[in-house]
């Protein structure tokens, strides 16, 4: 494949940067990568494990001859992050992001970086509850969809350069727009996560006489909270970006919750059935879904 | 191993009586495994694939030299399936299930049963959210948990042949009273098959626009809505059967999503931070736990 860009500064060489920079060199679509981050032991595992080739802690010297900018840090850092590399790119770098929520990081990108700076709204929607460098994988992206969130003030080239990018590693990529992309990943990503860290705190509190519920707990348990293992900040910050979609999304699992209940609290067969009648054609679907694609 | 049964009965030879069936012959635990159920596809399933020796829909000829009963099937439907052998069942025939709530079961089961035939509760915790014959796996129960709920009223040496046949295929059997089990089971079991039904109804909910948000989702909300692909009978049973244990665990469960549920209200960082941590640490506690056993 042809080189895309030929100098990918990662800023957060986590499970989502280190991933796309083993798969990038993999795919020979980047020259040279190179790492950003707070943690030096976490660079120095990118670097012992071929993700980067080298890494930095001065921001001019990392934006020197860069043409592609990634932001995998947690979404309320990202504005503070990229102000320290914005003095030193060249212009016509191409500034992208990796976070989960696209409305507030795409606005506050936009009015924030200059217009030499194009900005290309992205969300790789790939992962597992693993963190740092170390959790990278070249395969991770492969089958999976991207999603990009592009506005009328997105330049062109830059959302073409992007998309080859994940392309490149194997994605599927939509356009969306950024608020629709927030609507939805509440619902499939964002209330999912907060309520397997829900589920992990009422075992918790269950505690009793000195008996361990986790040791009882089957696989349903153990897939259903895989996800209470995720990164605090990135969370934290999910919730708080997308507040209202997933205030939203919460209602209506509180509603679906509710209907169950009843139908436990009554003894009600109708109310049961339906329910998880209606539930179990989904799954079904949703299965179907997946085997497609 | 030594022969533990002569004659094992499985009624309803799907996921557990099936596994149960070709992990009992794997390890010649039983000299004759008979089958008996409703459909008769999947016990055709269940003679091809070598689970049972034969099958019959006569009770009578069911019951006849049978020193195991073995009833996996959903938990309300336990008396009734069992009335039709009782008269045929010859004295000593030990009885015993696999049903995922216990006190109801045993209740109903020491009440209606003759002294002659002695009843042992027992809940291997094992499975997965498929269903009948063709699902079965010898290997189902390897390393898992098998809880016995005995009561004064146990008889001794059925209790030692039921705990010895389980340990036979590989389980880890523990004893507790059926409260305990059921109090447990509704909060790692229980719920989150709840939640899973009530997370996949909500998607549901939520399409719009021609928008399916399932295309969408990610190995996160593949994982937690795994299991509502489960049984209809299977749950509704055990929600109506565990009422009390299951409500008392979804209050604990709104709860903790009460907390994160504010947390993301009022935008309130520490109240996220001590959430979402609190959940990261017995997530990782529970992976700990799952690595030692």
């Amino acid at each position: 494949m042809a080189v895309l860009f030929h100098r990918l500064v990662i800023v957060g060489v986590g499970l989502i940067g280190g991933s796309l920079g083993l798969a990038a060199r993999a795919r020979g679509l980047v020259e040279e990568i190179v790492g950003f981050g707070r943690t030096e032991a976490n660079l120095r595992v990118a670097l012992e494990r071929g993700i980067i080739d080298r890494y930095t802690f001065d921001p001019a010297e990392a934006a020197r001859g860069t043409d592609l900018l990634l932001l995998a840090v947690p979404v309320a850092a990202m504005q503070q992050v990229t102000a320290q590399f914005v003095p030193f790119l060249p212009p016509g770098c191409v500034v992208t992001d990796a976070g989960s929520v696209k409305e507030a990081v795409v606005r506050t990108m936009e009015a924030f970086l200059p217009p030499t700076l194009p900005f290309v709204g992205a969300h790789p929607i790939a992962g597992t509850e693993q963190a740092g460098a170390a959790a990278a994988f070249a395969t991770l992206f492969e089958g999976r969809l991207c999603l990009l969130t592009p506005t009328p003030r997105t330049d062109p080239q830059a959302l073409a350069r992007v998309r080859a990018l994940w392309e490149g590693v194997g994605m599927r990529v939509e356009e969306m727009e950024a608020a629709t992309h927030d609507y939805v990943l509440a619902r499939v990503s964002h209330l999912p996560h907060l309520i397997a860290f829900s589920l992990m705190n009422a075992t918790r509190a269950a505690a009793r006489d000195g008996l361990d519920l986790l040791v009882y707990a089957g696989s349903a348990f153990a897939d259903m909270t895989r996800v209470a293992a995720s990164p605090l900040e990135m969370w934290r910050d999910i919730f708080l970006s997308n507040r209202e979609a997933l205030l939203n999304a919460l209602a209506d699992f509180e509603q679906a919750l509710a209907q169950l209940k009843t139908g436990v609290e009554r003894g009600d067969v109708e109310i049961l059935t339906a329910a998880i009648e209606q539930a179990r054609s989904e799954r079904y679907r949703f299965v179907r879904l997946r085997e497609r694609t």
